[in-house]
């Protein structure tokens, strides 16, 4: 796989291929993504934040699997939208640049209640 | 922005700059892609799905920012966890590709519970 | 179960019969609570709404099922923080009863947005 | 309020008073619902578990606020379908006692993986 946009094609093939396109709406697409992303955070409740950093490689195989979901229904939700993701991308960093300035930030006890 | 390598470099230096890494373990990551992912179905949640395809052009700025915030923890999330996305989806499209045989799963009336 | 403090007490004798209290820090719960709202959002992804109002009874009965699951975390995560759900919920009500005004909500054609 | 009963009646007419009911498929429901839970996670994701076991006033409030939204949306959810809130969780206590014999698992080091 090279690149997103080899991805959206691969996607777009997969999707056509099965006639799934109906069951497509932006709607259903955003409910299916959040729910990939809650099956990824399911692998990680019960565990401490220092057991989440030292998975073991059957676990984080599955940790790969749930994010490989949420990028697919993330690339064919945009698809779907026309929204091309890495100028989004772009946009958003040069906008959280502005909103958290990285000196009146950095080194806060908390991460974005106090300034 | 050229690709996810260049994202996951930038990410990772704008984290750096505001000293976050400490916030970061693999759960809190995990959490917040999760908490971006309702953010975006919100936006489509007492809507249609005909008006969730029929978005006007400020209701769909506002999902390309939300899209980007969970392509931003996405990528954050797997750098921490050395997961390479793109590898993960090539393999994640041919288990789909075993699980839902296109001619077994074409025309069916309902998604995924008839074959 | 009589009511909901009923619940409360089966949940938390339960839990600590099970040891389980070190697992249920409020984070921890929020975490599982939000994972079960997808799992009861998982069933319904792929249906029209109407699909969705007119569940044969299996899937009614695994609907029932993962309501059942949201409850137990909301109850367990309520007494964990000594929180006392319908007094919470009824201080929800007079403030939404202040933020919709019934007679100005009423007859918009989209939920929240025009008014 | 009394019990989880007056709750339904009341948000049931606050929703016939606005005219939301052709808003309030099970579908759209269950969205709402799981979109309250994550507002709720939000307000743990970069706390330790011990910040989260000791909130100040104000955080604990915007807490209960959340909680209150969640059980809204699960009483009106579960009036929609006719599920009775209470039977179901005591279904599920007892389905969990057998999942989960007290005997077996008490002590475990991890929660549910090892037995």
């Amino acid at each position: 796989m090279r690149d997103l946009e080899e991805l959206k094609l691969r996607v777009r093939a997969f999707v056509a291929e099965r006639d799934w396109d109906r069951f497509h709406s932006p709607k259903n697409l955003a409910m299916a993504l959040s729910v990939e992303a809650s099956e990824l955070v399911e692998l990680f409740q019960w565990l401490t934040e220092d057991q989440s950093a030292a998975l073991d490689s059957a676990r984080c195989a599955r940790v790969a699997d749930e994010l490989a979901d949420v990028l697919w229904f993330l690339v064919r939700l945009s698809d779907r939208l026309d929204v091309d993701l890495l100028e989004a991308a772009e946009r958003k960093l040069a906008a959280n640049a502005r909103k958290y300035p990285a000196d009146l930030v950095r080194g806060r006890a908390r991460k974005y209640d106090e300034y």
